[in-house]
């Protein structure tokens, strides 16, 4: 790690200025070198901001003997590896290199920008995947701090910039750039020295105007459809997911008054001529220059996609065959998987099901690939069938943020009657009671807070008509209910559906239970596999989707519009914004869009994202984002001073909690320890006008179908930020992690965690040779039920390219990032901040370890992990990095 | 059917006798001429019986003019269809046909049989597979009945001769003997007409001597070593399961005052010299003539074993592979089966067990043989997982007559607390109420008779060390409880295993639990394995050999000797007892002999004999055999005039016991009506020599070892025959098939009912890196908990054997027995009989299609079909056989 460099001198000295060999210019005058495609060059088009031409300086070379000093320039790019972008190995050529220096020279008074000396570095080595450019500038020694670089790309292709070192001159020190930005042909990109972190206030007079421009640059124009290489972060509603051309695949906009949504990142693609409130498609998404993935990142993502083959070749292999087609049995389920029995490879016509000629032409493809066995399945294979694994991953699965307290009893639906039938639940006091009344009876249940609940009820009742008449899913309001055992595990009393009054028949309703009776114990795993996908779809839609992907996006585009990349705010979460706006891009292409893997795989289909945008109303706020409130919202916990961090839990053995918690405490540390060092005051808050414009904008904008809500915090005091900052970073990190990579685990043996359920419960109004048939064969019913071997194939490779860790993924503490390590009083909050995430990692261990932990220790439990903090590549269920990159 | 013939003249017209071409003998005579083979022949040598030459018989055609009539003999012999016994198909040459009047000549004072007319029959046609021979027999027309027939094979090999008609006089009328019997070469057979039932002091003069030399014969001197064809039977210990060439082989005696034991058929074989209190072994095991298997049974009983190709193979396959090997995966499991996913037949290697190189043999010698997919499989392949399905089997599986009423509380033991630990059993009224609060306390549960019990605790602990030492197994004292849930199902509350002090260790005693915490979900499955490891012991050893097979041996050997084959009592048991001697010796020659497949597939391995002893000790008792007092025995009933058949169950929807208390009743009706035909007064019991004869030897001899039992029903009255006679038929046909012929059904799929426990419990005194295997890995521990692949497959092929119906398998009250047909009124009983089987199919059926009976109606659940009278062949889980034939 380098050693900060103290700022000595904020002038230079006038003793001893020649100019020979460098080029100096004023800003304006490089301006006028940069071809069109600069966002300088556009930023002076649009006549807001203009550089005068340094007279003053060449004067002064002139004037006066200066000193110089050589500064060696060395700048690192990345080799061509084989990424989407397709560019020769050509790296030759130069870079044009212009050093701004921090302070205006006093000399010119009238000058905005501190003196620009460039010169051309060429290539001058390779390492590893690295090309090496070298300059040496000749600067004058009194010039003091450099404190951004400009660099043209004069060769003929795209390259990307990873660091600028400016070194062995001792009268400047080292000076370095982290740049891992993309710099297209001949185009000029900025960047601020790492040491360069400045309230707008504190900006050295020779950056003021770079740092207001750069961000007028970013912002844009508001017009005109983006393209590849544009940097504009900018604002719209998803009109993108339909495809007007494409009437059944045609979707309500999502943001507005109607259908509240967070912003996305503006595209500015035409809109459709039939249909003008939506987009139109393309296969190319935009989004601004430096949100798109690292070679590093694409080409694991796109290798991970090779499995993609198989989704590519689903279409195809449909025809001819059923692509609704059930497993004919469990073991062909089972036989997806390394373990067990190897497929006869020699004998694809066995099967004959699409999947197996799917797997052949990957097997080829790709020497003997095959699902990876998920862990849920290699603990225990049969965990998915068991009562207290259905109830234990409710607080330590994928969706452990579900789960809520019963405060009310009995249970109603708020709903209105009229359109949805009696709002009471039929779950009685008796049914409870035959479960539990060994324990206590319900009202002591209710109060020594005992019971809690999955509800799922009203959230999906107004969807079900609609959802069935799609006709390929089927769909319930649910609720499920659970028991606080003596033991610390939940156990599942009963679960009830209902379906609307529709289509003539009055309300559906139906309580279910664990049970001595072999037709009601079918029934009830019946029950079970549709609140699972109730569940899936919640998990997916909200507790993945909207809640960190969806809801962050805004807070990225805020950030780069509002926040200059030298303010520290921006540098603190920079980190955690990596690649979010890229994958949320992907998304809308492929995964929420219209007839997209979601609408094709979970039982909400078409309506899955106009679900969310509703729960997105009803639900989200940013003040229950963080986790101490998502779990007092809940009636998870209540706040309780004597508790380790300040909570008393309502479920003890809560390992999401639990491990989310000790998460959100090293995290809150670390960002108020940050967030004091730069604010010291209160007052500076106040008068940060970047930082108020950025919180003003998520809320106005990015969330701005919320902005009138009344618990947005204020941003006042360095404890407001440091809430929101945390609230920020937990959702990116934590949040995410817990609810993502654990995803193939858990669901990738998908009888654990079906997506959809395609038929209603047998005993839904049932014909007489349905019923004899789920009587005769309940399993066929149980395949049926389940999604189809394409949705299953499908949801397959979309988790495990959901759940696999980058090669080059940055996780949470466990490398300081270059900018912070220039200061030594960050980077030694920084090393508190990683031991105790290494700290973090011994303790869940133990926890894991712990036989007391009943709901994380145990034959066949998976340990839960999802919030250990590092790991390594793959899919390996650990690790939280610091953003929402998958 | 033949119309009855009315026995007109006892005594012949004098008037017209000539006697031209028929020869006639007394049958002194005419056993002159009959080979040494003969069994007369042996009688005559015995020197205890003679015959006077019928000088008169010849004086009489002499003297007077006899009208004749022509007498038309027609037998019908079985062909040779290439069954074990080889012989060719040369079926030429001829029969001698004597013929016995049924009267004496009156003018032959001193004589002790009939009047004999012999004639030689020869070949004259074939039908199917049937050889018929033609004879002409000229007989004075007033000679009365022919009562019995001797048949001399005088062809080089054996034949089966199936019946003989004698018809074509007006004066004689059709006279059948239906014989089904196999003749040696050269042997003379007495076959009694199918009209002659008689009571013994009824038995029509002329045939009263052959009626007692008959049993004279077939009782034998107790001397040397049987031979095939011989007919003799006798009474033996079970000395002979062991090897005494072989010191691993070596077994205890069964029988006798240290290990009572039923007696078995007497083969005579020498004893070993150095084990004389055992027999040597041979391959061929002796069962007298008449009780070998017919052709056709052979014929199926040996294809079906053809199956034991794989059996075969077994030890050759072991040869460098692990014959302990469990299954790798379940998958590898669930492949067996037709069901699923083919095998890959060309890459053997892939699994490489030696299942797979036995199934690819048979592939190769049967096209495309597979195990068929058990029944319990078929319907729900996870039912072997489910708690509900593992109480309901105890209800209406293949051992349903083990569970029983709890009557005392708390549980204790009644063995020596100095050698077994404390008594008192681990599970508290308070575990049990956590389950039942919601209906009641543990009291209220006891007096209301709602909780039950499999209970092999008291049984099963002493053989525990003796079985653990072996190494192979583990065993467990268990005790199962379960609660009478108001939907009418059991529900399993508790398993309570027991290890005795042993090894220097303490008495150790767990009770498991159905529960919510993973580690003790996971315990109590293992848990279930054991319990289901000894109801498979107890129920194969037990409930199956010992009741049924074992028990019956007795009853056959004694009606045998001592009852004549005219008896009517003899007439009406005679198609309970087919084959089950000679199934019985296959047992011993394969099944239950020293490394036999029970011996090596089940938990209690060398000991089971032994246990099936102690048992027989403990608990078997004749008066408990019949249904009705054996669910009084259990607690499972208590007599009730008011309910139907007097009985109230504890459990209303119990099966087995709704089912066969039907076919009970049944039975009871049909045999009370046969036996108070033939005893209208009940001194005709007493006065009947032989039926005391038998019913003493049953109790003295054949259940020797329990002779001065008190609870012996005593034999006065046709009450107490008709008990008696019930509880044996009884036995033969409905309680065998009730627990054999669903083997294969419920345990074919061996998740479901393992055989064998082969790891003791993760949680008895584990190592460290047991319990951490044991959490990591649960379906580990099971899968080797579970029989290995080599105990799985035995016991498939051996369930697949005794689950088969023959071809020619033989439904109770199916067809009449000929000998039956010959008395209307019998017929008219019978058809009665016939009429309530009939009947019986549709009530059953009627139930299991009825949603009231939960434990036999619902979703997954297997119907209860194992008491439905009739069948097709093969494995069909219904049917009820006249007798105990597999």
């Amino acid at each position: 790690m380098l050693m900060p460099q103290v700022h000595q001198s904020l002038y230079p000295s006038k003793t001893s200025l020649i100019l020979p060999k460098p080029r100096i210019y004023s800003h304006s005058h490089a301006s006028s070198l940069v071809p069109s495609r600069s966002s300088f060059t556009k930023t002076k088009r649009n006549g807001r901001v203009g550089y005068k031409t340094s007279n003053n300086v060449k004067a002064i070379a002139t004037e006066f003997p200066v000193q110089l000093t050589k500064l060696k320039a060395n700048v690192t790019v990345k080799r061509n590896d084989g990424s989407k972008r397709k560019r020769s190995d050509r790296t030759s050529g130069t870079l044009r290199l212009e050093l701004v220096f921090a302070d205006l020279d006093p000399r010119e008074e009238r000058s905005l920008t501190g003196i620009i000396i460039y010169e051309r570095a060429s290539q001058a080595g390779q390492a590893d995947d690295d090309v090496l450019y070298e300059a040496e500038v000749e600067v004058p020694r009194d010039y003091g701090e450099v404190g951004a670089v400009f660099v043209t790309n004069e060769q003929s292709e795209e390259m990307f910039i990873k660091e600028i070192v400016l070194d062995g001159s001792p009268h400047h020190g080292r000076v370095l750039l982290t740049c891992q930005a993309w710099v297209g042909f001949q185009q000029k990109r900025l960047f601020f020295t790492n040491k360069s972190t400045y309230l707008p206030d504190k900006t050295p007079s020779g950056l003021r105007r770079l740092r207001q421009d750069e961000l007028v640059n970013l912002r844009g124009n508001c017009q005109g459809e983006r393209k590849k290489g544009d940097r504009i972060y900018d604002y719209d509603v998803y009109n993108d997911l339909g495809d007007p051309d494409s009437p059944s695949d045609l979707r309500p906009v999502l943001g507005g008054k109607k259908l509240p949504y967070p912003r996305r990142c503006r595209t500015g693609r035409p809109r459709s001529k039939e249909e003008p409130s939506m987009e139109t498609r393309s296969k190319y998404i935009y989004v601004p220059q430096d949100e798109e993935f690292s070679i590093t990142k694409q080409k694991s993502f796109h290798e991970r996609k090779g499995l993609e083959i198989v989704h590519s070749l689903l279409p195809a292999l449909q025809t001819g065959s059923d692509a609704e087609a059930k497993f004919p049995y469990f073991t062909a389920i089972d036989v997806l998987f390394n373990e067990g029995i190897n497929l006869p490879s020699a004998q694809p016509e066995r099967t004959g099901s699409w999947m197996q000629k799917a797997l052949e032409v990957v097997r080829k493809a790709k020497d003997g690939l095959r699902f990876e066995t998920p862990q849920v399945m290699k603990r225990d294979r049969f965990c998915w069938f068991s009562d207290e694994e259905f109830a234990r991953q409710t607080l330590a699965g994928v969706n452990p943020s579900s789960i809520q307290l019963v405060t009310e009893w009995p249970l109603r639906s708020k709903l209105d009657p009229e359109i949805y039938g009696a709002p009471k639940s039929a779950i009685t006091d008796e049914m409870i009671e035959e479960e539990i009344k060994g324990f206590m009876t319900v009202d002591e249940a209710v109060k020594q807070k005992k019971l809690f609940i999955l509800d799922y009820h009203d959230l999906l009742l107004p969807f079900v008509r609609q959802v069935r008449e799609l006709g390929s899913a089927t769909l319930y309001g649910s609720r499920t209910l659970f028991f606080l055992t003596p033991q610390g595990t939940l156990r599942p009393l009963a679960i009830e559906l209902t379906r609307p009054q529709m289509d003539g028949n009055p309300q559906w309703k139906k309580v279910f239970r664990p049970t001595w009776k072999s037709t009601d114990v079918w029934l009830w795993r019946l029950a079970k596999a549709n609140v699972l996908a109730h569940d899936s779809c919640y998990h997916q839609l909200i507790t993945h989707w909207l809640r960190t992907h969806c809801a962050t996006e805004p807070y990225v585009i805020a950030a780069n519009r509002q926040l200059s990349a030298m303010h520290p705010i921006y540098r603190l979460l920079h980190p955690h914004f990596r690649y979010t706006m890229e994958i949320n891009a992907e998304a809308r292409n492929s995964l929420i869009n219209a007839g997209g893997t979601i609408e094709s795989t979970f039982s909400t289909g078409k309506y899955s994202m106009e679900l969310s945008s509703v729960i997105y109303d009803k639900q989200w706020r940013f003040d229950h984002q963080g986790l101490p409130r998502d779990l007092i919202s809940r009636g998870m916990a209540i706040e309780d001073p004597s508790s380790p961090h300040g909570l008393k839990l309502a479920v003890e053995d809560y390992p999401y909690a639990n491990d989310g918690l000790e998460l959100w405490a090293i995290i809150k540390k670390w960002v108020s320890d940050y967030v004091n060092h730069y604010y010291p005051e209160a007052s500076l808050i106040e008068s940060d006008s970047e930082l108020l414009a950025w919180w003003e904008e998520v809320r106005t904008v990015g969330h701005g179908d919320k902005k009138d809500e009344p618990w947005w915090p204020e941003l006042k005091t360095p404890q407001d930020l440091i809430e929101i900052i945390t609230t920020i970073v937990w959702v990116a990190s934590g949040h995410h992690a817990a609810v993502n990579f654990g995803q193939y685990a858990y669901a990738g043996y998908f009888p654990n965690r079906p997506t959809i359920t395609r038929l209603k419960m047998p005993n839904e109004d049932p014909k007489d040779e349905d019923w004899k048939l789920f009587l005769e064969k309940p399993v066929e019913i149980l395949l049926e039920t389940f999604p189809s071997q394409l949705q299953a194939a499908t949801v397959m490779v979309a988790l495990s390219v959901l759940s696999e860790h980058s090669p080059d993924e940055e996780y949470l503490g466990e490398k300081i990032q270059p900018v912070w390590a220039e200061d030594p009083v960050i980077r030694s909050y920084f090393e508190i901040f990683h031991g105790s995430l290494v700290k973090l990692e011994g303790i869940i261990d133990g926890k894991n370890a712990d036989e007391n932990f009943v709901n994380r220790h145990g034959a066949g439990v998976m340990p839960y992990e999802l919030l250990k903090p590092f790991s390594k590549p793959g899919i390996t269920g650990q690790g939280v990095p610091y953003s929402i990159s998958i």
